[in-house]
C-alpha cells in the first residue's frame, strides 16, 4: 500500500506512544530523527509499511531498547487467554464452527496499540468482546476461504498481533480440519505489539500447525527483500495465503502473491480505503 | 515556547487540513518538504511558532496561494458579525462591562480551524456561545489587567483569529473607557485564519483605537526579527501588552517583554501545560 498523507501524522503519533513507554524525554530527539528519515523518502512511490519499519527501527535504537511493546504484549497475552474458554464456547456452539473462527481471530485483531483507535487497554477486550461478536463479519468472504481450504494443498498463516495469536490457535484448529498443510507465520524480531516465535511457542501453536516459520526479518509486515529462505521457498509453492491484520495488508498488497484473504479489523482509513471497506469492521477480503 | 513533542503530529496535521482545502493531491509532496525543514532544527531547542512558520510558509508556496484560510476567514467574520448583537448585549446588561468584554474576546478565540480542538464550522460558534459565557473565565485575573489599565499609559492589543477581531472590538472600545493610548496589532501578512490589516480596516478598529499596526512580517505569532520597525519601537515603550490566543503565546513567552496579559482558550495540551492551566478554558493569565 502506498502511504496516505495521514499515514504521517499517524506514524508520529505511533512514534510518540512508543516513546512514552519507554523514555518520554526522548521525544524530540526522536521526531527530528524520524521526520529526517521520512524526508528522504519519496512519499508519493513509497510503501507505508517499508517507511515504518525504518522509523520504528530508529526509534528503538534511540530509545535503547528492541521490544518497547514487551510490557503491553504479555498484557494482551494474558486477556486473550482470560478470553480463551468464551471464544472457544462460541464456536463448540457454533453451527459454522470455521466462520466463528474465524470471527475470533479477527476480533483479536483489535488488539493494537498507539493507533487512535486503539482500545485504552488490553483489558478493554473483556468488555467488547461480546459486542465484538454480535456485530459479527461486516464483510465476509469466509466461504471463498473455505472453497479454497476445501482444495486442500500448502496453506501459509501470517500472524499479526499478540494476544490475537491466542485466537488464531483456535482458527488454525478448524484449518486443520480440512486436508491441508498448514504453516504458521511470525515475525522475525519482535516489532510493534506483533507476534514472534517465542509467542507461537508460549501457546504452543505448533501442536496444531504443521510448521512454524518467522518473516526472518525486522519488519512492519513482511519484507519480501529481507525475508528468510525458507519463507521465500514457502510462498513460491502456496495454494493459499491467510494474512492477519494491516501491516501484513500493507506489503502483500504491494505483491502478486494470489489467492490472498485477508482477515482484519480495520483500524484505520487509509487501509479502510485502499481494501474499499469502511472503517471499524470485521473483515475477510480475498484476493484471487 | 520550546515546541513539544505532540506539537509535531498535530502541526503535520494542521498542515493537511490546509493542504485538503486547496489541492488534496499535493499533501505528499508537502509532508515530504515539512518533514525536510522540522529535520533541519534541532527541536529541543526551537520555539514551536518559528517551526510553525517556515512549516506554513512553504506549505503556501507548494499550494500556490498565499491565503488558504480565506474562504474560512471570510466565515468565520461572518459568524461573529451575526453574534455581533448579542455579545453587545451581554456587556450592555453585565455589572462588570469589562469583565464581560473579555470573555466575549476569548470565546471569540475558539474560532480557530486545523487542530483537533477545532469546532466543526465556524458557523458552530452560534450554537456554543450561550455555553461558553455561562463557563465564564475559568482562570481569571482581568483584575490585575483593570489594575495595569487604570495606571494609564501605553497598551498594545496583539489580535489573533478572524472573526475574533469582531469581539476584539467590543473590547477595546472598553479598554479605551481608561485613559490609555491604544494600539491595536495585526499579522503582516495572512497566516492560518489569523486577522490582517484587511480585516482590521473592515471592522473599522481604527474607529476605537488610537493606532494600528501590523506584526510587518509573516509569522505565526509576532517574529521580534524580523518585525516592523514601528511596532519595534512601540514595543521598547508600552505600559502593557494584551496578547490574545496561542500563537502571541508561543511567541511572547521566549521574550521578557512585561507586564503581558494573554487572553486565549487553551486549545491544546502542550500550550495549556505551559501556562500551568487545564485544557478546554476561557483564560486570562498576567506575567509581571
Amino acid at each position: 500500500m502506498n502511504i496516505y498523507p495521514s499515514c504521517v501524522p499517524c506514524l508520529l503519533n505511533r512514534i510518540l506512544y512508543e516513546t512514552n513507554l519507554i523514555d518520554p524525554s526522548k521525544a524530540l530527539e526522536v521526531l527530528n530523527e524520524v521526520c529526517r528519515i521520512i524526508s528522504k523518502y519519496d512519499l508519493k512511490e513509497s510503501c507505508s509499511a517499508v517507511v515504518a519499519t525504518e522509523v520504528h527501527d530508529a526509534t528503538y535504537d534511540i530509545l535503547g531498547t528492541r521490544d518497547p511493546y514487551k510490557a503491553i504484549k504479555d498484557r494482551c497475552n494474558q486477556t486473550a487467554v482470560s478470553l480463551l474458554p468464551k471464544a472457544q464456547e462460541v464456536i463448540n456452539n457454533s453451527k459454522d464452527r470455521f466462520k466463528a473462527a474465524v470471527l475470533c481471530s479477527i476480533i483479536g485483531n483489535v488488539l493494537d496499540f498507539g493507533i487512535s483507535s486503539s482500545p485504552e487497554s488490553p483489558e478493554k477486550l473483556t468488555e467488547q468482546f461480546d459486542t465484538l461478536l454480535a456485530e459479527g463479519l461486516n464483510k465476509d468472504e469466509t466461504d471463498k476461504v473455505r472453497e479454497y481450504l476445501e482444495k486442500g494443498g500448502k496453506v501459509l498463516y501470517f500472524a499479526d498481533n499478540c494476544g490475537e495469536i491466542v485466537f488464531d490457535k483456535l482458527l488454525c484448529q478448524e484449518i486443520k480440519k480440512f486436508d491441508v498443510h498448514l504453516t504458521f507465520v511470525v515475525r522475525g524480531q519482535p516489532i510493534l505489539t506483533d507476534a514472534t516465535l517465542e509467542d507461537a511457542q508460549e501457546f504452543e501453536i505448533g501442536d496444531v500447525t504443521d510448521k512454524i516459520l518467522t518473516t526472518g526479518c525486522y519488519a512492519v509486515g513482511v519484507n519480501f527483500e529481507d525475508m528468510g529462505e525458507d519463507l521465500k521457498k514457502a510462498l513460491e509453492n502456496v495454494d493459499l495465503i491467510i494474512s492477519k491484520g494491516m501491516g501484513n495488508y500493507e506489503t502483500f498488497s504491494e505483491t502478486d502473491y494470489r489467492p490472498i484473504a485477508y482477515l482484519l479489523r480495520t483500524k484505520c482509513e487509509p487501509v479502510a480505503k485502499d481494501m474499499n471497506l469502511p472503517m471499524n469492521i470485521s473483515a475477510v477480503k480475498v484476493y484471487e
